[in-house]
């Protein structure tokens, strides 16, 4: 199989700044780009179109080559894109080549199934930790992962070196978390709680609407 | 306030056929622009570009207007969308200016924090009915709603004119759960297992995979 062109070493300097002028959508849409070749792979395709990743994703196909240029150079022109190469490169991009480390905040209903979730394990994400406040959750293990006292979140979150975050607790509490969260230097929340959370700008903050795709199913009532 | 022009009638025919040659995504972004405008909305934003709503999504301005062509005129040249007149617009075209009655099936973790998320109720959406197999759990209610015997799905899905049906099972009982629904008559799946459902054309399947926005984050880990 012939190499693919890439320069992607310009996006993982070790210890270098991000990639400032890349739009969030565009991350966004590279994770997704990243599922349908999973798909495409799984099937056992080998060669993809920017066609067939913009159908996928219901954008045109300018769309996909421009999001990948960001990037470097990939695919053949007048072949395409080598699928499982493409996908390689991806998760080296989004840095979900390797265990990114998680901790999550309230081990509620939402937290425990959150914890449980088959999807993450799949994805390189590990949850280390967990934290609340109910004594009654605090020093067990849940899936693997002990349940902590929320007073040592933050020598905790530093300890165990955890790169992201999930809130998971109940509004109210949401903003007191993710202040505490951003003073122990994390710079990635991934945010469950329909509250909109305030952080400073080098850190994201992805909100989570599970609403979303059932107001889109919607349309289909008639 | 000028009237702005619309066509919508078009799309919300007494018990018409959905419109057959519209894109998923589209319908999806519509979504994604009822929120948009939702925020605009609350911030006591009155008009918006095209490339407003383009910058807040990730796409570019031809693709919103392009998308909403589908379903009408809306906006007016050269002064853009009243973001409260458009937002109703979109509403009525995605059937969510009424309410719409949903069904879960599987009230574990994931289930359980389901029926109490806030964020769905906010969107006029009203879990009517839950669905479980264990018997220390049916017969009681759980967040205003009764959880019944999964033995009587198809049946209690009609009776209570059930619009959409969100599955939350393990993932071995999911594509049983699935084929029940679909014979009781549900056009509208959205799938919180991550199993991949085959039902058949006619009925919308919606997966939330919870860790594409995970994913996306750990791009900015560096």
């Amino acid at each position: 199989m012939p190499e693919i062109e890439t320069d992607s070493g310009a996006f993982a300097p070790p210890g270098g700044a991000p990639p400032a002028k890349i739009p969030k959508a565009v991350i966004k849409r590279l994770s997704r780009y990243s599922r349908v070749l999973q798909e495409l792979e799984l099937k056992g395709v080998e060669k993809a179109s920017s066609r067939d990743l913009a159908e996928a994703l219901g954008v045109n196909s300018a769309q996909v080559r421009k999001d990948l240029t960001y990037f470097g150079q990939f695919g053949i022109p007048g072949v395409g894109y080598y699928v499982r190469e493409l996908r390689a490169q991806i998760k080296r991009i989004l840095r979900t080549d390797r265990e990114v480390r998680v901790a999550l905040v309230g081990v509620g209903n939402l937290g425990s199934a959150l914890m449980s979730y088959g999807g993450f394990q799949r994805q390189n994400f590990r949850i280390v930790a967990a934290f609340d406040s109910a004594p009654a959750k605090i020093g067990r293990m849940q899936n693997g992962a002990p349940v902590l006292d929320i007073a040592r979140l933050q020598e905790e979150l530093r300890s165990r070196a955890v790169d992201i975050v999930i809130l998971a607790t109940p509004g109210e509490a949401a903003q007191i978390v993710c202040d505490l969260t951003v003073k122990a230097g994390i710079k990635a929340i991934l945010n469950f709680v329909p509250t909109r959370l305030t952080a400073p700008p080098d850190v994201a903050v992805h909100d989570v609407d599970l609403s979303i795709e059932m107001e889109s199913l919607a349309f289909y009532l008639r």
